[in-house]
């Protein structure tokens, strides 16, 4: 059995854990590798397929798989398998409760007032009296939602498709994201990126969040429309934005986001994929495969995630 | 039965809240009330006491209680009892824990790339590698500990006699204190102020954090010498000190930390006393007395909490 391994970084670290994880296997670094039967990705050149008329099924090693499925060269009638969890849902409900505490406990609130030199202290609240919204309940967005929810908060969730989670109060379809927002004192983004997406939070969904909330986008800057974004940061209406995904990564130097006081950048790290656990599940995975057996975390094209 | 209830601020919430609790009881809003058989203070004027001659027990509603023990007029003979936790721990937990996170997860580190305009991501690590430190184990330093531990970091905790905490390094006396600074990457103070403590974090424990540590001050700010930490703070060894408390409150207009740009004021809201619980505990504890049972939380005068 050949495998090809192919990653816009950290390649030879890549290969050498996927390698141990699979010595049944030849691993191959590509892109420019033999003939494999399967191919295990991040972010690949288009070239990556040009000589692989064999392959029984292709892995994302990151959760989100837009990057690839934009890929025209993209072998079709294979089953595309995305990396689910791994350690990388820790890593969101970290900054997700990162940013919920900053926000509940008004810790930005007391750096302005540092600023102005003004002692101000603030009263007790709830939890359960503070709102936090997650949009997208996939694999990370309802770790995010149960985590937080958990932790005393009230969270609300939403997705495509009806779903019930104990705890969350789940909403679906266009009234119930109107209902989301309108409540959401922080808003979570965890969607996948797909058409019905993509620029999704424009002008008109952002003016429903309520006066001060704040936003933290950790999935895809596509779904953010910059500058619905940028009008409401200035106005005060969202009092602090994290972004940490956007339309183009590293985020161009002459960008707004870098110097806007109530942004903050973190550069695509919200959820880092392991490589050994990573490894570990594209392995057993691929044994599954060698065996016939069905396979969780394959991509729907249609629907893009 | 007669109570005296004596706030420095929101007296009257005070008042109708511990009356709601205790309605056995006539509730007098104090310094100027008839003799009393209990008082329940908040930082009180120092007249308080002086029309009091029947007082069976002091009730402090905050959890340090330096500020009751350094009043002349104290009356000796009397038990002092303190609120133990009443939803503070819940608040401690909070702070900490945003404190933990956003060192974990580099949260300033990143700030500061932003304000360079740097995209510099960095490497995943491990919960179980990030070493906190927690000074004093007392009812709240214990739940912080405890709390920090279940997240996965690894804690150590100090007290001034031996304690053992299941998931916790204990350490105490002088040898420990030096084994728990020298391994903090985050050093939370939750420790009583008493002639032991004050000053206890001068230059010389305050070198001994390795490079790039915070600190968080959540219990006294006589605690700490706040020559010696603007000197780490200057020099860059403490990144960044998050200070809820200082010697004087609120903190003087031309203090330094104000304008530090490594330093997040917060205006002693660590932890708030809620008036329903606190004021439950106290009726309970005043019920206990009058039926001659053995009270919790009463204060070694000797010890100093």
């Amino acid at each position: 059995m050949d495998v090809l391994i192919c990653t816009a970084k950290e390649q030879d670290e890549w290969c050498e854990t996927l390698a141990a994880c699979l010595p049944e296997a030849q691993v191959h670094a590509g892109p420019d590798a033999p003939a494999c039967d399967y191919a295990v990705l991040w972010k690949p050149p288009a070239a990556v397929f040009a000589h692989q008329p064999r392959l029984k099924a292709l892995f994302s090693l990151g959760a989100g798989v837009d990057g690839l499925l934009a890929m025209p060269a993209l072998p079709r009638d294979v089953p595309l398998v995305r990396i689910e969890d791994c350690g990388m849902a820790a890593q969101m409900i970290e900054y997700a409760l990162y940013v919920a505490l900053r926000r509940f406990r008004r810790f930005a609130e007391y750096a302005d007032a540092q600023s102005e030199g003004r002692w101000a202290p603030r009263g007790l609240r709830m939890r359960e009296d503070f709102q936090i919204g997650v949009l997208g309940l996939g694999v990370l967005g309802s770790a995010v939602a149960n985590a937080l929810a958990g932790f005393g908060f009230a969270v609300s969730g939403w997705s495509r498709t009806p779903k019930s989670i104990e705890g969350i109060d789940c909403v679906h379809g266009s009234a119930g994201l109107d209902v989301l927002l309108a409540r959401s004192e922080v808003l979570l983004v965890l969607l996948p990126l797909t058409g019905d997406t993509e620029g999704l939070l424009g002008r008109e969904l952002l003016a429903q969040l309520p006066d001060g909330a704040a936003l933290a986008n950790l999935s895809r800057g596509e779904i953010v429309d910059d500058e619905a974004l940028l009008e409401v940061l200035d106005s005060g209406q969202i009092a602090e934005a994290f972004l940490d995904v956007f339309h183009r990564e590293p985020l161009p130097r002459d960008h707004r986001y870098w110097t806007h006081p109530r942004v903050r950048i973190t550069p695509h790290v919200a959820a880092l994929t392991p490589y050994s656990a990573a490894c570990s599940q594209v392995a057993e995975k691929i044994r599954g495969f060698e065996r016939g057996e069905s396979i969780s975390g394959i991509v729907d094209r249609a629907r893009g995630y």
